[in-house]
């Protein structure tokens, strides 16, 4: 820091986020500031709102970024959605459904935990019965895509479930958004996050959410108030809302909102669909790598995030020290383990503008060097041969 | 949007926040996003830190920005620091110490008022009295600088008055801290939270907090639960800690970092001192030149911010129609009254980066030319040469 500024060094981002983020979208950051009540402004949170709805698969009006990372994004749900004394079913299988009841607690209400295995997707069955037995519960909250495993569940067959018993859905797609299918009102989902640093590609800061129709009106009709006020909707709504009603609530992060309308634009000129493909073709290239140097999954095949693929750390091998190496001399970011998983597990990211042809290949080979190196039990000379026959397989 | 890209106008922010953001902090903006775990972004966490110490003119090791806007950093101080219970006198004379009554009742805390006039600065002797009154009172909240009246209150009085009592006092610093001294830890003060779209001059989006190493320990000594789980600080401060007990808690909007490292030290390589003279220097410009006009500043003389100056607006002129002439014709942004004030006042800001010779002439300028072609009880050709005499005289 020679002249005291910040001149943080070029990483190729394949952990579980921040992932890449594209020239464009930093550009965008960079944009003059105006003010959060600007008539320009309001026409960008307009957009910024259409866009999301378009990348949420939903006609939801309340649909919009909360001013604050992805955990403020859960945290809006829970405590606008949730009212002290509600029984909320809670699926926990891996950190951030820990979150979630650890949110539920909070706001005061009643959390029934449905636990599954760590690496594995929500079991319908185990919620069906929990729901079952709990015909008072209120909410059924589950993550979609479990950042901390790469483990991806059923989001439509456990909405139909909720439905079912007449429950509202509060539903983690941080990591999902933009790398596999979200559809908000096909699933029939209330009350939605996500996050801008995953499949996006924006900077971390921003928490996208939307909330159904009904998920609206449960809130407008609570007996106490939202124990927030930041995060308080009938409040934030007023400034997100329509036209001339808008009022001042909080300043919105006028920049960051400039980084993830670019963001949503580089989406949707790419199209969700061909997106959802480049994820999955990338997944493939990469897994078949990673097999042919003898890496496991954690995830069963058919419960896998094409975007997070959690391995396996091999037997005898220093993670920290693996990790430190691909850093210093690749500048590549892979992501260690959380909780549980700590220490035993590696996350690649493969996440929007990070899941490409070419940090596929690079990770391939910067991972089987390092390995190599420090003489872990692979297969060496094989990781990119089968990464570039899955690609021509495709 | 012909590109589907937002392109912003090039504005001259002179409300109430944000201010303009100068090129050096756009440009920090858009360096390229690195992991929130990266060991060089721990390097930057620890920089931002110490630059904030350096600002808040405080050694206090819980030193940081929330990541989120101000009125997070609002809601943080109060959910850490407030038992359900605990009685808090607020003081309200205007609309961030309503905002401030509201945080008490949501988590749970009894607010006792010392109701003030809006334009005036906190009395210190109704404080006494109500301190006096309520010998079981825990805390006492003010905001030190008024954004929506430019009053500007006795913090170190205030602060002394609450130590007698022993009270714990919170702090609103959002529009003070960089235009005029906020000497936390001379005050004694307890919990300060501020803003970076102020006189920081990085966008909006961050909230700097600070709490003494008492309020730290009361924060440990909670026998129930932070409500909020996104700004508990016993989580957030694992990861803005020291060295190698850093914990993942939430991902840290790194961009808006880069931003905020750059504006701290901007602030710092001109100086402190020397931002308060300067802040002062074109406030007495820019006052000579708004009274020459004929208006009227709200707060009387002894009590107003330099870097907020409120005035009323003159009989019969249109407020929303000037406001739109300066914005439509000269890019110029000022700010509306609030609550109460809405329709009367405007609000006229010198902060950071705005505060300069060529906005106080720019601003004098445009308003004079507006409210001469809207025929407005204003004397026209004075202002601008005032406001020289008034630097001619520094």
């Amino acid at each position: 820091m020679s002249d005291n500024g910040f001149h943080p060094p070029q990483r190729t981002l394949m952990g579980p986020g921040p992932s890449d983020v594209p020239p464009r979208v930093l550009e965008a950051l960079a944009r003059p500031t105006i003010g959060h009540l600007d008539p320009r402004f309001i026409e960008l949170m307009d957009s910024v709102k259409s866009r999301l709805q378009q990348v949420f698969l939903t006609g939801n009006p309340l649909t919009m970024p909360v001013s604050a990372p992805g955990s403020a994004g859960m945290e809006t749900c829970f405590v606008n959605l949730v009212e002290p004394g509600e029984k909320v079913i809670v699926c926990i299988n891996g950190v951030f459904g820990m979150r979630m009841r650890e949110n539920v607690i909070r706001c005061g209400g009643e959390a029934i935990v449905v636990e599954g295995e760590w690496g594995r997707a929500v079991d319908p069955e185990a919620v069906k019965e929990v729901l079952d037995a709990h015909p008072d519960a209120r909410h059924l909250a589950f993550v979609h895509a479990e950042t901390s495993t790469g483990a991806r569940s059923d989001a439509e067959t456990l909405c139909a479930l909720a439905r079912e018993h007449e429950c509202y859905t509060i539903i983690d797609t941080v990591t999902s958004l933009g790398g596999i299918p979200v559809r908000v009102d096909d699933w029939g989902a209330d009350a939605v996050y996500s996050g801008t640093q995953k499949c996006l590609s924006a900077p971390p800061g921003l928490s996208p959410v939307t909330f159904s129709e009904r998920a609206v009106e449960k809130v407008r009709q609570r007996k106490t108030p939202v124990q927030s006020w930041f995060l308080d909707l009938s409040l934030v709504m007023n400034y997100w809302g329509e036209g001339a009603s808008r009022a001042y609530h909080h300043t919105a992060p006028v920049n960051a909102l400039y980084g993830l309308h670019e963001a949503l634009g580089i989406l949707l000129e790419e199209g969700l669909e061909n997106a959802w493909r480049r994820h999955a073709l990338h997944h493939e290239a990469l897994k078949a790598g990673l097999e042919a140097m003898g890496l496991r999954y954690v995830v069963p095949e058919e419960e896998r995030l094409p975007q997070l693929n959690a391995v396996w750390i091999p037997e005898g091998v220093d993670d920290a020290a693996v990790r430190r190496r691909l850093l210093e001399d690749f500048g590549l970011e892979i992501g260690a383990g959380l909780g549980d998983f700590a220490g035993r597990v590696w996350r690649i990211g493969l996440m929007g503008h990070s899941c490409n042809r070419r940090n596929v290949l690079f990770c391939l080979s910067a991972l089987e060097s390092v390995l190599a190196q420090m003489q872990a039990p692979i297969e060496t000379g094989v990781a990119v041969e089968a990464a570039m026959a899955a690609y021509a397989d495709a």
